[in-house]
């Protein structure tokens, strides 16, 4: 009988973060641990509010998630420490922190205790729009095709504004970075004592590619002089595709978790790249959909395609010799919970709680009843600007067909419908720009738990989707590669193969909607246009 | 010293009566009674709910108001009997009832008062809306003209589709019915014991015009061949104009009320055309704008104009010689209030409630202080259809510019701007016909009570609007007429000049705003074009 082989993915989301010990063989999830942040999204630091758009962590957390979280597992599984063989981390992207040179992070040191920005910045922080807004005039300008990948725009989400952001306003919190760090290299490094950064985040947050890496000093140089060397002093550092080993356990991190120090860490990867793993979304052409506040859209082809619009796209940063490609709607979720906090009246609240169940779902079960077109609203889902296609913060949502009869719960299934109807517009980006789009899976906290919203999709999209019924899938990504870096499987593939999860709930589109949803489709997108070019004309 | 003569003002509204004691040489106001119609608005008869769309009233409140108002007017202000020379009444229309030929309503009937189509149908009753497509559809055939007079569109509420109503769904009662009255050609009977048509609510309701008369019996004819002799059957009785004796008290009525037998009363009219008078916008050029749960316009002019999209005109329907043009928007307050029934947060309510202010008024006083085009909210006012110009009851409504940071406060401004736009646009309609407007009179209850309201609409309007200090603008018009038909005065010009209420506030134009407006109203016409060419694709 073949020896039990286990590995660990650890899923650092925004709010907590989520160990898994995954049976290496099968991907059976044999022990789960969740630990929310002692010190959550921090908008403020000493009593102090931070400005707006700041959105700060504190990295001992993850450290606290990992001490809270593994040996607990082992404990709980009776899975002895030799048996794991491999770590993975996932995490939010582009989450960054300075440190020293060899790792301490800075907001440890007594002097930089109340300095915001010795801090993590999370991935939402939004406080480097100017500086994004800087670095996307550069490249317009000197790198047009390296921002061709990024669908022509610079997010202040990432790597470079965030640093930038510290260079003008904490020269001295710059001075004394010795590395800004992602934070599941930093981890990497914690846990290992190798620096390591993962192609992944590199790839999408830090604008480097496999063939070009990071753009050059005199590019960074024209950014701001103090930053030519930037990539050499304080980004350096190997890069390493995600189920490439970084190194294994150092021995006093073998005895704080509970582990051998043989364990094998795997480089790091972004959390929904992670989910495509382990939803097993890995055969060209199938779409992984992340459904949350806001959504998300990966892609797996073996070529390269001009995408207009999209996040971003990189080489091996998921799967060997394959393209990933990520898209993205600006709100989902967050839209819907704007529209319960702002214009849902009490007694829909009232009698959510009286059948004790949230006013989303009260809402979703009114809005099942209904059908196609029967309400005459049609909404655009731009509450938070439009990123793919069009790329523009500006832009700003709309809802037609108001009457006197016109209810919340009218207008709640015209939002998510509108949601629906962008994303059916993305995968028409795709498909126009060359990659054909064969299978979806649906991910998140909406996919698993609102089948009305998912079929919603199914029949908007005309296609039938997945909804996985892993709630781990990035964890489990994330011990998928743990386990490749072990060298249990010879390829991410082989891995994905046997360890992902497959398990689900298809929904397939209902025919009878299909000519309404064709004919709303056409009015969102008449809508859409309307809507862009009264910006243009306004501005 | 001259003897004081006064005249009494009777103004019959959706809900309730009230009763105006006037002294008709100074216009003064002496004595002012309400009282609430004991059935209100009846949409149900004897427990039995009625379907959608019906709404009735029992022609009995309308005795009830007179009895308990007039009486108490003269007690009040201890004005003596022979000292009042005139009674005029002003109602609801097209608020019609079948009666006997004598004039008894048939709900007064035993046999009948279980008979939902023998009790009056109130001007909002909209149960006859495919009458109103027949009729339409014949009249766009057989009576183009006729059509163009009312903007080429036939309304649910006129009196020929509510007759026809009956006589489709009842014709027991058609049978039945001697007479088909308005509510204030029924008490012109009532009071005087003769059969006079009031010339503003058969020009405006009954497809009467000076010139032609009714539809020939010919044209009834095809519309129902029961009804080819229905207007020398149950439509007749002389048509007189507003200002001219109906008659004089009846003896009995004389003494039920405590007037004289002398005094003379006058031909009835439509509520908002009587307001006309009472505020004293009666000069050509002068627009006056009822805003309600509806809003609705009424300009007078010497010339006879077609303009598209009006609700009607007529000549003679409100002083002599001159035609009365009326044009409408289908909802304003109805808006307004629907947004706060299904769209405002308890947070809000409750903020009101604490405030002991309305949710009206609180959003009001948020809205106040924002700037014009700040919030990036464009609505479109269309939540009840289009009347004036488009006249399309498909039509809905709209708004654009929603982010995650839109707060109800500034939906509510966008929606009360939308309905700004929308009376700049019937301005444009009435002075691209040819017909200047100079000068704005407002009324209504927004107009008295929300300044807000009123200085956005100079604002958007870009011009001056007297806002009218009085609160019985209607009542004193039918005061005036009143006094007319009792020869105090030998015109109608004349005895306005003397009696209306011309005081009020004066909101001017902020000349800081121009730019901003200039621009928004721009786009919520080419909003209205694009909403208009979505159905037009749709259908």
């Amino acid at each position: 009988m073949k020896r039990e082989l286990y590995t660990i993915g650890v899923d650092f989301g925004t709010l907590s973060g989520r160990a898994i010990l995954v049976n290496a063989q099968t991907g059976e999830i044999a022990a789960v641990r969740e630990k929310n942040y002692p010190h959550s999204v921090m908008t403020e630091l000493c009593g102090q509010s931070l400005p707006a758009g700041w959105a700060l962590q504190d990295p001992s957390d993850y450290l606290t998630v990992l001490d809270e979280t593994i040996p607990s597992l082992l404990r709980e599984s009776s899975v002895l420490p030799e048996a794991v063989v491999g770590i993975g981390f996932d995490a939010t992207s582009c989450t960054m922190l300075p440190t020293t040179e060899d790792g301490m992070p800075l907001c440890c040191q007594e002097k930089y205790r109340a300095h915001p920005h010795a801090y993590g910045k999370l991935w939402k922080h939004h406080a480097a729009q100017p500086q994004a807004n800087l670095l996307e005039s550069l490249a317009e300008k000197e790198a047009p095709l390296l921002l061709a990948r990024y669908g022509g725009k610079v997010s202040a989400q990432w790597m470079l504004p965030k640093i930038l952001q510290i260079l003008e306003e904490a020269p001295e919190i710059y001075r004394s970075a010795g590395l800004f760090l992602e934070t599941v290299d930093w981890l990497t490094l914690q846990l290992t004592g190798q620096l390591t950064r993962s192609s992944c985040s590199a790839g999408f947050k830090a604008l480097w590619n496999p063939k070009e890496g990071y753009p050059p000093p005199s590019f960074l140089k024209k950014l701001d002089g103090r930053m030519e060397h930037l990539i050499s002093e304080k980004l350096r550092g190997g890069i390493a595709s995600p189920w490439e080993q970084a190194g294994t356990l150092r021995p006093q991190w073998a005895e704080r978790l509970g582990l051998s120090s043989k364990t094998s860490v795997a480089a790091g990867i972004i959390d929904a790249h992670a989910g495509v793993l382990g939803s097993g979304s890995t055969s060209s052409g199938m779409l992984f959909l992340v459904i949350g506040t806001s959504s998300c859209h990966i892609l797996l082809s073996p070529e390269e395609k001009y995408v207009p619009g999209i996040c971003g796209s990189c080489r091996d940063s998921i799967l060997p010799g394959l393209y990933a490609y990520e898209a993205g709607q600006s709100c989902v979720g967050d839209m819907l919970e704007w529209f319960i906090q702002n214009n849902v009246p009490t007694r829909y609240t009232e009698q959510a709680k009286a059948q004790k169940i949230s006013t989303h779902q009260l809402l979703s079960q009114q809005a099942a009843k209904l059908h196609p077109g029967e309400s005459g609203l049609l909404a655009l889902d731009w509450w938070n600007g439009q990123r793919t296609p069009l790329v523009d913060s500006r832009l700003s949502g709309a809802m037609l067909g108001m009457t006197l009869r016109t209810t919340p719960a009218e207008q709640y299934r015209a939002l998510l419908e509108a949601t629906a109807y962008g994303t059916r517009w993305i995968l028409e980006v795709f498909e126009q720009a060359g990659i054909k789009i064969r299978e979806i899976t649906a991910c998140g906290g909406i996919a698993r738990k609102n089948p009305f919203a998912m079929q919603l999709y199914a029949d908007i999209l005309q296609r039938p989707i997945r909804a996985t019924a892993s709630e781990q899938a990035s964890a489990l990504g994330a011990a998928i590669l743990a386990a490749v870096s072990a060298g249990v499987y010879q390829t991410p593939e082989d891995a994905v193969n046997h360890m992902a999860c497959r398990e689900g709930t298809v929904y397939r589109p209902d025919p009878g909607t299909q000519t309404a949803y064709q004919s709303l489709y056409q009015k969102y997108r008449m809508l859409a246009a309307f809507c862009q070019e009264q910006l243009r004309i306004s501005s």
